[in-house]
């Protein structure tokens, strides 16, 4: 087969600071798929488009070229009890203790939302949220196409793993990124996110774009301008989309692992739980809602039980038992206060950072993860600690690993004299739509 | 093995416009020959050097590490009938028409200064020099390291392969360069060069750096950049080193293809020859010897046989037969002018793709070329030229071929009214040397 376009020319028009042709992107993606495009000529092109940038329509046309790389789910024959439902899902990007998606499916499915959330597992420092689903004895991702929409069309709300066929010049591009430096770039972040989303099918769209040291973007300027990308792109291809922006410098709740964030979700869905994972619950929930034409106050299902009997049916659906105790560390470790004083600071970074080395994350794709591991805090920012009591818990199930993730700690909170009033946190710190 | 450093972390800092530690680099190198940085993580990395350069120090310690890749050669056991001789090395970083090293390497060697010219074959639209003598029945490039000290130490001078030992880091470096648009880069172009050279183990080097359309760099400003960071490389490496900026708009000479610049070559050493291709050999000689601390004028060696007796000793010391009649090509085309008038314009870049399409160049390393193909030049810019008179001869074995190179020459000249005395041309641009 004679190609269209040469790998080389289509590398050396973004190096140059060119805008790439829309049939060089529509050739490189499809090549790229093929295997034709090799990866050392996709990673060079993908460090030009990080440091050269790409303009909204090279990022829309890049986006419908990974897109069609691969299939399109179709969730229209989705039907409840009261005929055709509409359908909403929401993606973060990626923060530590980030349990959100579990409280929000079912509390959504409620009010006759359709909520399909095909999720990933954790690489790094965040985790992911099938990681976490998997401490659930019995509970499994990989559900068929057909199983999707009856969960769909029965529960409302599913959480499952992302079948192959979606985006797959996404998945290797993403792989591609993670080893050659080349991941924090608004263009491809916002491609790969936004590929997956719309060949999902959605009919809206809320985005948790999140900033912070917890973050892949640290500085609220950039987080707003990839927000901004991703809610163009979401209503250019017919997605309903909306974006908050999130504050993710301090951890989410007050545990981040696996088992240990299921159990915070379930606190959360029994209308309790930490007061931050509620309003950001409530506020996605909100979101998702008035996308779909819905007025109505989440916060009621939180409280009345609702939103945890759909939770209830999701798991056992899905093979879990939601009765079941949930696996723990065999191990523990306390962090304690260092002197009397305020929590000024927690560094999310620090904590995903010592999660991660606990046995709570991966740092291949291959390597398994620790159910039971994590950190469970037990003070805040702005919480008034006194020196020797335990600020953390650190859990893994081989102790080894403890001395690792202290040093990743050792920066990562600060006790001072003074005020608990001083410590302020805006949570939520804006919200973007096409209007 | 624990590797000192994480692949991600190097490609990183240099993405991000920071200079590189010399660990990184030395590391980065190392690792890279043994496979443990993939040729992707290369690739990202040769992109961000392109888009966010190098500093000097860097480079040096970049071609430093590059040379301790591999094995380095020692010329020192070279004794001519005087006693210990010194050696000269040239390099020209490829033009169109530039068999320069051809009459050169004999006729330094005529002042018994040793030269050793480790060559390679050509890729694109500039000629190799293995792949020109080759031409010649029975020539081999291949010669062990004892074949080149005897014809080093009898004949004082030898054109031979580069053997893969030498800087293997940056053979695959370049390899990867080469279809990653990474190629127009000062520091990697600069350390690919050197760290051959320096390796080879000449005491002095002499350095074409060809600028205009033809050359690698198109501008005058960026080739005196490449200039001066490869004479203070080669300086710090204890090589004494100069340079000349020549200009490569137009073609050397009136053949630009294999066998044919074989004949030029001969013509040149029989005392007769184009001027511009004697101009250039009698000055980078020049260079050479003054290196060698040897004041003569070459240009009589090449007026009185001499240069011819050891380039003809030298061919068949590998096996070649100066006598033997050099394969011609089956087919010709002739380009003719389209009006009277001064050939104003004879562009080198379109002159070597033709000379390349006609079967003189490959594509790809693996591709054989042609012996008989190229374009003999029937004029050249100052020339007074008639309607329909032959302005090129196109040659190859494969007349599918002329198409092509008739369409990369149609852009590539120009006849004007006028005078030929507006026509000029300075071969020699400027010298460059550390005092």
């Amino acid at each position: 087969m004679t190609e269209a376009f040469d790998a080389v020319e289509v590398i050396r028009r973004k190096r140059d600071g060119e805008r790439l042709a829309p049939e060089q992107i529509d050739w490189v993606i499809d090549a790229y798929t093929r295997g034709v495009v090799a990866e050392e000529q996709m990673s060079a092109l993908a460090m030009a488009v990080f440091l050269n940038g790409m303009e909204r329509g090279e990022i829309a046309r890049w986006t419908r070229a990974m897109i069609a790389s691969g299939e399109r789910l179709d969730f229209s024959p989705i039907l409840g009890p009261g005929g055709k439902v509409a359908t909403a899902d929401k993606h973060s990007t990626g923060g530590v203790g980030d349990k959100i998606t579990l409280p929000l499916a079912p509390l959504v499915a409620v009010y006759g939302v359709a909520v399909p959330q095909l999720s990933g597992r954790g690489l790094g420092h965040t985790g992911g949220t099938l990681d976490k689903l998997e401490s659930i004895p019995g509970w499994r991702a990989e559900l068929s196409h057909a199983e999707v929409l009856e969960m769909l069309g029965g529960i409302g709300a599913v959480i499952c793993a992302a079948g192959a066929g979606l985006a797959p010049a996404d998945k290797k591009l993403y792989a591609l990124r993670d080893v050659t430096a080349t991941v924090e770039s608004i263009p491809l972040i916002a491609s790969s996110i936004m590929s997956k989303k719309i060949a999902e099918g959605t009919d809206s769209l809320v985005l948790d774009v999140k900033v912070g040291s917890g973050a892949f973007m640290k500085d609220e300027e950039r987080a707003r301008e990839l927000a901004r990308v991703m809610v163009e792109l979401g209503e250019e291809a017919g997605v309903r989309t909306s974006a908050l922006l999130t504050e993710m410098s301090v951890p989410l709740g007050a545990s981040v692992g696996n088992a240990i964030e299921v159990e915070e979700s379930v606190e959360v869905l029994a209308g309790g739980g930490p007061g931050d994972v509620v309003e950001l619950t409530v506020a996605l929930a909100r979101e998702m809602l008035a996308a779909s034409g819905i007025g109505e106050d989440p916060a009621e299902a939180l409280a009345d039980g609702r939103a945890m009997d759909v939770y209830r049916r999701m798991i056992r659906a899905q093979g879990g038992n939601p009765d079941a105790a949930l696996p723990t560390a065999r191990e523990s470790h306390q962090v304690l206060a260092p002197s009397d004083g305020v929590l000024s600071r927690l560094d999310a970074l620090a904590v995903g950072t010592a999660s991660w080395r606990l046995g709570a994350g991966r740092a291949r794709k291959e390597d398994a993860v620790q159910a039971g591991a994590g950190v469970r805090l037990h003070a805040k920012p702005g919480d008034r600690v006194a020196r020797g009591q335990p600020l953390m818990t650190l859990l893994t199930d081989t102790p080894e690993r403890f001395p690792r993730a202290v040093e990743a700690l050792e920066e990562g909170f600060t006790v001072t004299e003074g005020d608990s009033a001083d410590v302020e946190r805006r949570l939520i710190l804006d919200r973007l739509s096409a209007e």
